[in-house]
Protein backbone atom coordinates (compact mmCIF):
# COMPACT_ATOMS: atom_id res chain seq x y z
CA UNK A 1 0.00 0.00 0.00
CA UNK A 2 1.32 3.33 -0.84
CA UNK A 3 1.10 6.06 1.70
CA UNK A 4 1.22 10.00 0.78
CA UNK A 5 4.48 12.04 2.15
CA UNK A 6 3.61 13.89 5.52
CA UNK A 7 -0.20 11.74 5.45
CA UNK A 8 -1.53 9.82 8.72
CA UNK A 9 -0.26 6.40 8.09
CA UNK A 10 -2.71 3.69 10.92
CA UNK A 11 -1.02 0.30 10.73
CA UNK A 12 -3.44 -2.39 12.36
CA UNK A 13 -2.20 -5.90 13.84
CA UNK A 14 -4.45 -8.16 13.21
CA UNK A 15 -5.93 -12.09 12.57
CA UNK A 16 -8.51 -10.24 11.46
CA UNK A 17 -7.51 -8.17 7.81
CA UNK A 18 -10.73 -8.86 6.16
CA UNK A 19 -12.28 -6.65 8.61
CA UNK A 20 -10.79 -3.41 7.62
CA UNK A 21 -11.28 -0.75 6.42
CA UNK A 22 -14.96 -2.22 6.79
CA UNK A 23 -17.04 0.81 7.80
CA UNK A 24 -14.01 2.82 7.65
CA UNK A 25 -13.91 2.57 3.65
CA UNK A 26 -17.40 4.53 3.48
CA UNK A 27 -18.37 7.89 3.65
CA UNK A 28 -16.22 10.91 5.75
CA UNK A 29 -13.63 8.30 6.09
CA UNK A 30 -13.87 6.24 3.19
CA UNK A 31 -13.43 9.26 0.70
CA UNK A 32 -10.05 10.85 3.20
CA UNK A 33 -8.48 7.41 2.66
CA UNK A 34 -9.09 7.57 -1.10
CA UNK A 35 -7.98 11.27 -0.86
CA UNK A 36 -4.69 10.25 0.86
CA UNK A 37 -5.41 11.90 3.96
CA UNK A 38 -4.82 8.77 5.75
CA UNK A 39 -3.45 5.43 4.97
CA UNK A 40 -4.60 2.08 6.19
CA UNK A 41 -2.56 -1.29 6.41
CA UNK A 42 -3.38 -4.61 8.29
CA UNK A 43 -0.76 -6.76 9.04
CA UNK A 44 -1.85 -10.73 9.85
CA UNK A 45 -0.58 -11.62 12.39
CA UNK A 46 -0.64 -15.16 11.66
CA UNK A 47 2.57 -14.87 9.30
CA UNK A 48 4.86 -13.81 11.55
CA UNK A 49 4.51 -17.57 13.46
CA UNK A 50 7.16 -19.53 12.69
CA UNK A 51 5.86 -23.06 13.28
CA UNK A 52 4.65 -25.38 11.07
CA UNK A 53 1.50 -24.71 12.22
CA UNK A 54 1.57 -20.99 12.50
CA UNK A 55 0.22 -21.17 16.58
CA UNK A 56 -0.65 -17.35 17.34
CA UNK A 57 -1.52 -18.61 20.64
CA UNK A 58 -1.16 -20.97 23.80
CA UNK A 59 -2.44 -22.15 26.85
CA UNK A 60 -2.52 -19.24 30.01
CA UNK A 61 0.32 -20.20 32.30
CA UNK A 62 -1.42 -21.12 35.62
CA UNK A 63 -4.33 -22.73 33.98
CA UNK A 64 -7.84 -21.49 33.56
CA UNK A 65 -9.79 -21.13 30.21
CA UNK A 66 -8.90 -19.09 26.60
CA UNK A 67 -5.90 -18.71 24.86
CA UNK A 68 -3.32 -16.31 25.45
CA UNK A 69 -1.45 -15.13 22.28
CA UNK A 70 1.81 -15.30 22.45
CA UNK A 71 4.77 -12.82 23.30
CA UNK A 72 7.26 -13.83 20.33
CA UNK A 73 4.77 -13.98 17.49
CA UNK A 74 2.89 -10.64 18.08
CA UNK A 75 6.76 -9.10 18.86
CA UNK A 76 7.92 -10.52 15.20
CA UNK A 77 4.65 -8.63 14.01
CA UNK A 78 5.11 -5.38 15.97
CA UNK A 79 8.87 -5.25 15.34
CA UNK A 80 8.21 -5.66 11.48
CA UNK A 81 6.18 -2.27 11.12
CA UNK A 82 7.17 -0.18 14.09
CA UNK A 83 8.53 2.59 13.40
CA UNK A 84 8.53 5.46 16.21
CA UNK A 85 4.36 6.01 15.88
CA UNK A 86 2.43 5.61 19.12
CA UNK A 87 1.66 1.72 19.66
CA UNK A 88 -1.80 1.01 20.96
CA UNK A 89 -3.22 -2.11 22.47
CA UNK A 90 -6.86 -2.24 21.98
CA UNK A 91 -7.44 -3.68 26.02
CA UNK A 92 -10.49 -3.14 28.44
CA UNK A 93 -7.37 -3.05 31.13
CA UNK A 94 -6.08 0.30 29.32
CA UNK A 95 -6.93 4.08 30.03
CA UNK A 96 -10.03 4.84 28.86
CA UNK A 97 -9.93 6.87 25.49
CA UNK A 98 -10.47 10.72 25.53
CA UNK A 99 -11.02 13.49 23.17
CA UNK A 100 -7.91 14.86 24.17
CA UNK A 101 -5.91 11.82 23.74
CA UNK A 102 -7.80 11.58 20.17
CA UNK A 103 -6.61 15.09 19.43
CA UNK A 104 -2.87 14.23 20.24
CA UNK A 105 -2.88 11.35 18.63
CA UNK A 106 -4.36 13.01 15.01
CA UNK A 107 -1.63 15.79 15.38
CA UNK A 108 1.09 12.89 15.25
CA UNK A 109 2.08 11.09 12.05
CA UNK A 110 0.22 7.82 12.54
CA UNK A 111 -0.41 4.85 15.02
CA UNK A 112 -0.20 1.49 15.45
CA UNK A 113 -2.78 -0.68 16.48
CA UNK A 114 -2.43 -4.37 18.32
CA UNK A 115 -5.81 -6.05 18.50
CA UNK A 116 -6.36 -8.97 20.76
CA UNK A 117 -8.31 -11.88 20.52
CA UNK A 118 -9.33 -14.70 22.64
CA UNK A 119 -8.52 -14.40 26.70
CA UNK A 120 -5.55 -11.37 25.77
CA UNK A 121 -2.10 -11.05 25.03
CA UNK A 122 0.98 -12.02 26.76
CA UNK A 123 2.17 -8.89 29.40
CA UNK A 124 5.78 -9.53 28.74
CA UNK A 125 5.24 -8.27 24.78
CA UNK A 126 3.20 -5.08 26.09
CA UNK A 127 5.94 -4.38 28.48
CA UNK A 128 8.74 -5.23 26.35
CA UNK A 129 7.51 -3.36 23.00
CA UNK A 130 6.00 -0.20 25.42
CA UNK A 131 2.06 -0.59 24.47
CA UNK A 132 0.10 2.10 25.69
CA UNK A 133 -3.34 -0.08 26.69
CA UNK A 134 -6.33 2.23 25.81
CA UNK A 135 -10.05 1.22 26.05
CA UNK A 136 -12.99 2.45 24.37
CA UNK A 137 -15.26 1.57 26.99
CA UNK A 138 -16.19 -0.28 30.10
CA UNK A 139 -18.12 -3.53 28.31
CA UNK A 140 -16.02 -6.09 26.37
CA UNK A 141 -16.17 -6.96 23.25
CA UNK A 142 -15.38 -10.25 20.92
CA UNK A 143 -11.46 -8.82 19.94
CA UNK A 144 -10.08 -5.42 19.38
CA UNK A 145 -10.35 -4.55 15.94
CA UNK A 146 -14.00 -2.73 16.33
CA UNK A 147 -12.47 -1.19 18.96
CA UNK A 148 -9.63 -0.01 16.35
CA UNK A 149 -12.06 0.93 13.90
CA UNK A 150 -13.62 3.10 16.74
CA UNK A 151 -9.99 4.92 17.52
CA UNK A 152 -9.37 5.20 13.51
CA UNK A 153 -12.72 6.61 12.94
CA UNK A 154 -12.65 9.54 15.89
CA UNK A 155 -8.99 10.67 14.70
CA UNK A 156 -9.59 10.75 10.92
CA UNK A 157 -12.09 13.05 11.25
CA UNK A 158 -9.90 15.74 12.52
CA UNK A 159 -7.25 15.18 10.05
CA UNK A 160 -6.50 18.08 8.00
CA UNK A 161 -8.95 18.29 5.35
CA UNK A 162 -11.62 15.82 6.28
CA UNK A 163 -14.16 17.93 7.89
CA UNK A 164 -15.88 20.14 5.24
CA UNK A 165 -16.89 22.92 7.89
CA UNK A 166 -13.95 22.92 10.54
CA UNK A 167 -16.52 24.91 12.62
CA UNK A 168 -18.55 22.18 13.05
CA UNK A 169 -16.44 20.42 15.44
CA UNK A 170 -15.74 23.38 18.05
CA UNK A 171 -18.92 22.83 19.76
CA UNK A 172 -19.25 19.57 19.97
CA UNK A 173 -19.40 17.07 22.94
CA UNK A 174 -15.87 17.24 25.20
CA UNK A 175 -14.14 19.82 23.23
CA UNK A 176 -16.08 22.37 25.66
CA UNK A 177 -15.86 20.00 28.69
CA UNK A 178 -19.40 19.57 28.70
CA UNK A 179 -22.14 17.81 26.60
CA UNK A 180 -23.47 19.41 23.22
CA UNK A 181 -26.81 21.33 23.96
CA UNK A 182 -30.13 19.81 22.15
CA UNK A 183 -30.36 20.72 18.41
CA UNK A 184 -33.46 21.43 16.41
CA UNK A 185 -34.36 21.93 12.85
CA UNK A 186 -38.12 22.29 11.06
CA UNK A 187 -40.61 21.98 10.96
CA UNK A 188 -41.36 24.32 14.12
CA UNK A 189 -44.11 22.18 15.11
CA UNK A 190 -44.21 19.02 14.79
CA UNK A 191 -46.34 16.24 16.29
CA UNK A 192 -47.71 19.26 19.05
CA UNK A 193 -43.71 19.45 19.60
CA UNK A 194 -42.63 22.93 19.00
CA UNK A 195 -38.79 24.41 18.73
CA UNK A 196 -38.28 25.87 21.70
CA UNK A 197 -38.67 29.86 20.99
CA UNK A 198 -35.56 31.39 21.88
CA UNK A 199 -34.18 29.74 18.94
CA UNK A 200 -36.54 31.00 16.79
CA UNK A 201 -36.04 34.72 18.15
CA UNK A 202 -32.99 36.04 15.99
CA UNK A 203 -31.30 36.79 18.76
CA UNK A 204 -28.05 35.71 19.35
CA UNK A 205 -27.00 36.51 22.79
CA UNK A 206 -30.30 34.75 23.93
CA UNK A 207 -29.56 32.17 21.79
CA UNK A 208 -26.14 31.69 22.91
CA UNK A 209 -26.84 31.55 26.22
CA UNK A 210 -29.84 29.10 25.90
CA UNK A 211 -27.37 26.65 24.75
CA UNK A 212 -24.60 27.26 27.31
CA UNK A 213 -27.30 26.93 29.71
CA UNK A 214 -28.48 23.55 28.14
CA UNK A 215 -25.52 21.94 27.79
CA UNK A 216 -24.46 22.61 31.56
CA UNK A 217 -27.64 21.45 32.24
CA UNK A 218 -27.66 18.05 30.61
CA UNK A 219 -23.41 17.91 31.62
CA UNK A 220 -24.92 17.86 35.19
CA UNK A 221 -27.78 15.68 35.29
CA UNK A 222 -26.37 13.20 33.19
CA UNK A 223 -22.36 13.35 33.67
CA UNK A 224 -21.65 14.21 37.04
CA UNK A 225 -18.08 12.85 36.39
CA UNK A 226 -17.32 15.66 33.86
CA UNK A 227 -18.96 18.15 35.32
CA UNK A 228 -17.14 17.92 38.72
CA UNK A 229 -13.86 18.26 36.18
CA UNK A 230 -15.20 21.34 34.32
CA UNK A 231 -15.89 22.58 37.08
CA UNK A 232 -12.60 21.89 38.94
CA UNK A 233 -9.84 24.57 38.74
CA UNK A 234 -7.69 23.40 35.69
CA UNK A 235 -4.59 22.00 36.61
CA UNK A 236 -2.15 23.93 34.46
CA UNK B 1 -33.95 -10.89 5.89
CA UNK B 2 -35.40 -13.76 7.53
CA UNK B 3 -35.37 -14.23 11.31
CA UNK B 4 -35.13 -17.27 13.15
CA UNK B 5 -37.62 -17.58 15.85
CA UNK B 6 -36.19 -16.48 19.15
CA UNK B 7 -32.78 -15.45 17.99
CA UNK B 8 -31.38 -11.53 18.98
CA UNK B 9 -33.06 -9.00 15.98
CA UNK B 10 -30.97 -6.48 15.64
CA UNK B 11 -31.93 -3.42 13.32
CA UNK B 12 -29.84 -0.84 12.45
CA UNK B 13 -31.40 2.86 10.90
CA UNK B 14 -28.27 4.42 8.97
CA UNK B 15 -27.55 7.16 6.18
CA UNK B 16 -25.07 4.30 5.66
CA UNK B 17 -26.36 0.97 5.11
CA UNK B 18 -23.75 -0.41 3.17
CA UNK B 19 -21.12 -0.14 6.68
CA UNK B 20 -23.11 -3.10 7.60
CA UNK B 21 -22.54 -6.20 8.42
CA UNK B 22 -18.68 -4.80 7.92
CA UNK B 23 -16.83 -6.29 10.54
CA UNK B 24 -19.77 -8.06 12.53
CA UNK B 25 -19.70 -10.22 9.10
CA UNK B 26 -16.58 -12.42 10.05
CA UNK B 27 -15.30 -14.00 12.68
CA UNK B 28 -17.47 -14.72 15.99
CA UNK B 29 -20.02 -12.17 15.14
CA UNK B 30 -20.04 -13.37 11.11
CA UNK B 31 -19.99 -16.92 12.51
CA UNK B 32 -22.73 -16.18 14.68
CA UNK B 33 -24.75 -14.32 11.79
CA UNK B 34 -24.81 -17.15 9.65
CA UNK B 35 -25.81 -19.64 12.33
CA UNK B 36 -29.29 -17.84 12.87
CA UNK B 37 -27.92 -17.00 16.45
CA UNK B 38 -29.03 -13.48 15.35
CA UNK B 39 -30.05 -11.33 12.78
CA UNK B 40 -29.08 -8.09 11.59
CA UNK B 41 -31.80 -5.77 9.25
CA UNK B 42 -30.62 -2.28 7.97
CA UNK B 43 -33.02 0.08 7.31
CA UNK B 44 -32.29 3.24 4.76
CA UNK B 45 -33.28 6.49 6.76
CA UNK B 46 -33.17 8.01 3.28
CA UNK B 47 -36.02 6.20 2.19
CA UNK B 48 -38.10 7.87 4.75
CA UNK B 49 -37.79 11.27 3.21
CA UNK B 50 -40.99 12.54 1.06
CA UNK B 51 -39.98 15.30 -0.91
CA UNK B 52 -38.20 15.13 -4.00
CA UNK B 53 -34.83 15.86 -3.08
CA UNK B 54 -35.23 12.95 -0.29
CA UNK B 55 -33.74 15.74 2.54
CA UNK B 56 -32.82 13.86 5.54
CA UNK B 57 -31.04 17.08 6.94
CA UNK B 58 -31.85 20.82 7.47
CA UNK B 59 -30.21 24.24 9.43
CA UNK B 60 -29.91 24.15 13.02
CA UNK B 61 -32.92 26.56 14.52
CA UNK B 62 -31.33 29.33 15.83
CA UNK B 63 -28.12 29.20 13.21
CA UNK B 64 -24.54 27.50 13.61
CA UNK B 65 -22.82 25.09 11.59
CA UNK B 66 -23.77 21.93 10.01
CA UNK B 67 -27.09 20.26 9.74
CA UNK B 68 -29.42 18.53 11.68
CA UNK B 69 -31.32 15.48 10.89
CA UNK B 70 -35.21 15.70 10.65
CA UNK B 71 -37.89 14.40 12.85
CA UNK B 72 -40.34 13.30 10.93
CA UNK B 73 -38.18 11.80 8.17
CA UNK B 74 -36.46 9.78 11.68
CA UNK B 75 -40.14 8.74 12.97
CA UNK B 76 -41.42 7.45 9.87
CA UNK B 77 -37.93 4.70 9.65
CA UNK B 78 -38.61 4.36 13.42
CA UNK B 79 -42.09 3.76 12.99
CA UNK B 80 -41.39 1.51 10.03
CA UNK B 81 -39.26 -1.27 12.33
CA UNK B 82 -40.13 -0.32 16.33
CA UNK B 83 -42.17 -3.64 17.81
CA UNK B 84 -40.95 -3.13 21.37
CA UNK B 85 -37.32 -3.88 21.54
CA UNK B 86 -35.23 -0.77 23.13
CA UNK B 87 -34.52 1.45 20.99
CA UNK B 88 -31.10 3.19 21.38
CA UNK B 89 -29.63 6.22 20.17
CA UNK B 90 -25.74 6.22 19.59
CA UNK B 91 -24.72 9.67 21.41
CA UNK B 92 -22.14 11.20 23.00
CA UNK B 93 -24.25 12.41 24.72
CA UNK B 94 -25.54 9.50 25.95
CA UNK B 95 -25.47 7.06 29.36
CA UNK B 96 -21.82 5.09 28.98
CA UNK B 97 -22.37 2.49 27.95
CA UNK B 98 -21.63 -0.58 30.58
CA UNK B 99 -21.04 -4.16 30.40
CA UNK B 100 -24.20 -4.63 32.70
CA UNK B 101 -26.15 -2.89 30.47
CA UNK B 102 -24.70 -5.02 27.53
CA UNK B 103 -25.52 -8.51 29.48
CA UNK B 104 -28.99 -6.72 29.57
CA UNK B 105 -29.92 -5.94 26.22
CA UNK B 106 -28.60 -9.44 24.93
CA UNK B 107 -31.16 -11.31 27.61
CA UNK B 108 -33.85 -9.44 25.22
CA UNK B 109 -35.37 -10.02 22.12
CA UNK B 110 -33.23 -7.56 20.18
CA UNK B 111 -32.34 -4.03 19.37
CA UNK B 112 -33.31 -1.39 17.65
CA UNK B 113 -30.10 0.88 16.47
CA UNK B 114 -30.63 4.85 15.33
CA UNK B 115 -27.06 5.94 13.88
CA UNK B 116 -26.87 10.07 13.77
CA UNK B 117 -24.81 11.96 11.39
CA UNK B 118 -23.86 15.55 10.90
CA UNK B 119 -24.09 17.88 14.23
CA UNK B 120 -27.46 15.49 15.61
CA UNK B 121 -30.47 14.55 15.41
CA UNK B 122 -33.32 16.95 16.80
CA UNK B 123 -34.38 16.95 20.18
CA UNK B 124 -38.15 15.98 19.71
CA UNK B 125 -37.65 12.78 18.02
CA UNK B 126 -35.53 11.05 20.62
CA UNK B 127 -38.68 12.47 23.34
CA UNK B 128 -41.27 11.70 21.47
CA UNK B 129 -40.02 7.78 20.67
CA UNK B 130 -38.69 7.85 23.65
CA UNK B 131 -34.87 6.87 22.62
CA UNK B 132 -32.43 5.38 24.91
CA UNK B 133 -29.10 7.67 24.61
CA UNK B 134 -26.37 5.97 24.77
CA UNK B 135 -22.52 6.68 24.41
CA UNK B 136 -19.55 4.01 24.22
CA UNK B 137 -17.02 6.58 25.29
CA UNK B 138 -16.03 10.26 25.67
CA UNK B 139 -14.90 11.05 22.30
CA UNK B 140 -16.47 11.78 19.05
CA UNK B 141 -16.99 9.69 15.55
CA UNK B 142 -17.90 10.90 12.29
CA UNK B 143 -21.64 9.06 13.24
CA UNK B 144 -23.31 6.34 14.78
CA UNK B 145 -22.53 3.63 13.26
CA UNK B 146 -19.23 2.49 13.83
CA UNK B 147 -20.31 3.02 17.52
CA UNK B 148 -23.66 0.44 16.65
CA UNK B 149 -21.14 -2.02 15.37
CA UNK B 150 -19.27 -1.92 19.32
CA UNK B 151 -22.45 -2.50 20.51
CA UNK B 152 -23.49 -5.73 18.53
CA UNK B 153 -20.33 -7.11 19.03
CA UNK B 154 -20.65 -6.87 22.35
CA UNK B 155 -23.93 -8.20 22.54
CA UNK B 156 -23.69 -10.84 20.14
CA UNK B 157 -20.82 -12.87 21.97
CA UNK B 158 -23.11 -13.25 24.99
CA UNK B 159 -25.62 -14.73 22.78
CA UNK B 160 -26.88 -18.61 23.71
CA UNK B 161 -24.16 -20.56 22.12
CA UNK B 162 -22.05 -17.89 20.62
CA UNK B 163 -18.80 -18.18 22.67
CA UNK B 164 -17.61 -21.63 22.26
CA UNK B 165 -16.46 -21.71 25.97
CA UNK B 166 -18.99 -20.11 28.55
CA UNK B 167 -16.47 -19.85 31.57
CA UNK B 168 -14.11 -17.69 29.17
CA UNK B 169 -16.40 -14.72 29.78
CA UNK B 170 -16.74 -14.86 33.70
CA UNK B 171 -13.22 -13.60 35.07
CA UNK B 172 -13.02 -10.99 32.02
CA UNK B 173 -12.90 -7.20 32.87
CA UNK B 174 -16.18 -5.97 34.55
CA UNK B 175 -17.71 -9.12 35.27
CA UNK B 176 -16.17 -8.63 38.77
CA UNK B 177 -15.96 -5.53 38.99
CA UNK B 178 -12.03 -5.52 38.46
CA UNK B 179 -9.77 -5.14 35.47
CA UNK B 180 -8.58 -8.65 34.54
CA UNK B 181 -5.41 -9.80 35.83
CA UNK B 182 -2.19 -10.15 33.44
CA UNK B 183 -1.84 -13.45 31.09
CA UNK B 184 1.39 -15.19 30.08
CA UNK B 185 1.78 -18.17 28.17
CA UNK B 186 4.87 -20.04 26.42
CA UNK B 187 7.77 -20.19 26.32
CA UNK B 188 8.46 -19.61 30.10
CA UNK B 189 11.44 -17.07 29.50
CA UNK B 190 11.36 -14.69 26.45
CA UNK B 191 13.54 -12.01 25.91
CA UNK B 192 15.19 -12.41 29.99
CA UNK B 193 11.59 -11.83 30.69
CA UNK B 194 10.12 -14.57 33.14
CA UNK B 195 6.60 -16.11 33.47
CA UNK B 196 5.72 -15.39 37.22
CA UNK B 197 6.90 -18.44 39.28
CA UNK B 198 3.45 -18.68 40.91
CA UNK B 199 2.11 -19.52 37.59
CA UNK B 200 4.23 -22.11 37.32
CA UNK B 201 4.18 -23.94 40.73
CA UNK B 202 0.75 -25.86 39.85
CA UNK B 203 -0.42 -24.18 43.65
CA UNK B 204 -4.08 -23.36 42.31
CA UNK B 205 -4.91 -21.87 45.81
CA UNK B 206 -1.59 -19.63 45.19
CA UNK B 207 -2.17 -18.85 41.52
CA UNK B 208 -6.23 -17.57 42.31
CA UNK B 209 -4.72 -15.51 45.07
CA UNK B 210 -1.96 -14.03 42.79
CA UNK B 211 -4.48 -13.40 40.05
CA UNK B 212 -7.25 -11.89 42.50
CA UNK B 213 -4.21 -9.62 43.96
CA UNK B 214 -2.81 -8.44 40.40
CA UNK B 215 -6.61 -7.46 39.17
CA UNK B 216 -7.34 -5.52 42.42
CA UNK B 217 -3.51 -3.69 42.04
CA UNK B 218 -4.48 -3.14 38.15
CA UNK B 219 -7.89 -1.59 38.86
CA UNK B 220 -6.39 0.28 41.77
CA UNK B 221 -3.73 1.95 39.67
CA UNK B 222 -5.36 2.16 36.39
CA UNK B 223 -9.03 3.30 37.42
CA UNK B 224 -9.75 4.29 41.00
CA UNK B 225 -13.56 5.24 39.75
CA UNK B 226 -13.88 1.57 39.39
CA UNK B 227 -12.13 0.59 42.64
CA UNK B 228 -14.25 3.28 44.28
CA UNK B 229 -17.68 1.48 43.26
CA UNK B 230 -16.03 -1.98 43.45
CA UNK B 231 -14.86 -1.29 47.44
CA UNK B 232 -18.63 0.62 47.75
CA UNK B 233 -21.05 -1.61 49.52
CA UNK B 234 -24.18 -3.03 47.36
CA UNK B 235 -26.60 -0.40 46.55
CA UNK B 236 -29.42 -3.54 46.78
Amino acid sequence: MTTEEGSFRATVLTLYPEMFPGPLGVSLAGKALQDGAWSLQTVQIREFATDKHRMVDDTPAGGGAGMVMKPDVLARAVDHVADGRPKLFMSPRGKPLTQARVRELAAGSGVVLLCGRFEGVDERLIEARDFEEVSIGDYILSGGETAAIVVLDAIVRLLPGVMGNALSGETESFETGLLEHPHYTKPQEWEGRRIPDVLLSGNHGAIDKWRRGEAERLTRERRPDLWEAHKAPSKK
